[in-house]
């Protein structure tokens, strides 16, 4: 049986916080930053980081395997980006570009992104703690084989200032369909801004939130350490999902209900699904699975639909181009057989 | 077990055509016409037409049943012009009024409504000869125990002079999405006025077609005799059905058979359906059947969806007033059962 993937992993808060996720930018004194760093040395890195791994041992049950940005189609590396397991930034000018990836997809490390190194954990649900663990787990390891770039007022120096300190991003992706529908997140945005947090839709920044799935992050990596980070971003994280639990009290009515059966029916019949649509469907579904309204449906089965139904992963998938009319085909045919 | 209805007959057209209507309209010579008589002859002719019936002692595996149609409720009463066995105008003052009705819902004969008899036969399908048979059965009966209005160069003298002479009006209701969708429907009613006979949607006249449901009858009542009118009818349905199969070859691609699915997911999963919205989706499903695109669905099933789900036959089955949003709620219950 194939190992199963972080976002199938079932988790308390799983109904309303989708993933969790924790990355650390690191960077190593022997070598100038990416951007003035050449070919050989790009490589010479990717050696050092695949040494410093095999020479870990880590758990045979969750294997590492390494991946050559550069030999992947353009499909396969947009695909990683849909998933999460790397930046978008990361799926261009792929040459001296590394990817060391977990079997479950959990734990990335991109080598020559902005920064050397960024170590990167996923978890399903809200787990912030338990993945900055699994980040300083590796981080210890590179830390002990590599000498970091490290200033002791400044912390971490990273490429970018935003990130000095630190280096710390921690982001936790929520639904929140009452909220959105009450016109609250205007209000939501300010106030998360004041206490030195981001929210924003989950598909890169500025962009439109799809399916009603937002990302919370922490902004300030300055002055406090990284466990009082993730600390506050998870008080918030708490309170957002109270308010978003009290809003469905008045939001669920019939009327959602027969709007939820609906994306169900649509979900385990229809032909042939826009990735949108798919999201706004997948949206309606899960607030009846968190709500008890649909009963029968894992989160797990949302949560996978909506990381490996993007375009790039459906074509990545074939093993042919795949044009837009099949591949909403192939995806109303992958989303019947999730919910057969 | 309950006698089966008649549109839960299988019928070989019956993909495409709906129900076959055959009504006669006869008056006894003993009486005015309706407008002009007393409440004292109208329960007079009742009593004569129940004891014909009586006499006759027809088929005991159908019995056909009196009804008062002023005992009845309002409801009551537009639900049996819902499903079409009675007219709609025999629904208003309902004071000497009487149906009789077989309980299969085929026969039914309408007593004081504008004629003094309305003999009325309702079939599945295309089956105007055998429809027409049934209803001379009964017409026949009457013939030999009242004495009916009849002139020998007029024919059948009828209370409006556009039933004069046979006093036949023989229907058929067809589903025709694909001639709708084509915008051939305004060519279709001019063709057919020009041969006597009339289009129009399925609920009164003049109505918009709901559920791409068109009913196609003869307007000439003088000059042929009623077999001939029938064959006529039948001659220009069957041409008609031949133009709807032929454009449905361009008009059932793939997103039409999304459409087709997702209709039938949202049957099946809807909590709140009204009527026209049914009807809009079981048009969908019911092209599905009979392209052959959805296998396992009996049309005796959309039949009854159609004829058994109107706001008053769902006001008529409950034992208390049923506003919008319950009726919705019935309908919704009862369409998911029947898809169950």
């Amino acid at each position: 049986m194939r190992n199963s993937k972080w976002y199938e992993q079932p988790n308390e808060l799983g109904d309303i916080v989708v993933s969790t996720r924790v990355r650390l930018a690191r960077n190593v004194a022997d070598y100038p930053f990416v951007s003035r760093m050449s070919l050989e040395q790009k490589q010479e890195l990717i050696q050092k980081v695949k040494q410093t791994l095999e020479s870990a041992n880590f758990s045979s049950d969750n294997p590492i395997h390494y991946i050559d940005m550069a030999a992947l189609t353009q499909a396969q590396a947009v695909s990683l980006a849909e998933r999460h397991v790397i930046s978008p930034d990361f799926t261009t000018q792929r040459e001296g570009k590394g990817l060391f990836l977990s079997e479950d997809e959990s734990i990335s490390i991109m080598v020559n992104e902005e920064d050397h190194l960024r170590i990167q954990v996923l978890c399903a649900g809200l787990q912030l703690h338990e993945a900055l663990d699994m980040a300083n787990r590796f981080d210890d390891l590179f830390d002990s084989w590599l000498t970091y770039a490290f200033d002791e007022k400044l912390g971490y120096l990273t490429s970018c200032p935003t990130n000095l300190g630190t280096g710390l991003r921690a982001s936790v992706m929520l639904h929140l369909p009452a909220l959105e529908q009450s016109h609250n997140m205007g209000r939501l945005i300010n106030t998360l801004s004041k206490l030195g947090l981001t929210i924003r839709g989950t598909y890169g920044e500025g962009s439109d939130a799809k399916g009603a799935l937002y990302q919370i992050s922490n902004q300030v990596t300055l002055g406090l350490d990284e466990k009082t980070a993730c600390e506050n971003l998870k008080g918030i994280v708490m309170q957002v999902i109270d308010q978003e639990r009290q809003l469905r009290a008045g939001y669920v009515n019939e009327a959602m209900e027969d709007q939820i059966y609906r994306a169900l029916g649509i979900l385990k019949y229809a032909r042939l699904l826009s990735y949108d649509e798919l999201m706004n469907l997948l949206s309606l579904v899960r607030l009846g699975v968190s709500n008890a309204i649909v009963p029968n449906i894992q989160i797990g089965t949302l949560n996978s639909l909506i990381i490996n139904q993007g375009a790039a992963s459906i074509s990545s998938m074939a093993d042919h181009e795949v044009k837009s009319e099949e591949r909403d085909r192939i995806r109303a045919q992958a989303v019947r057989k999730a919910f057969a």
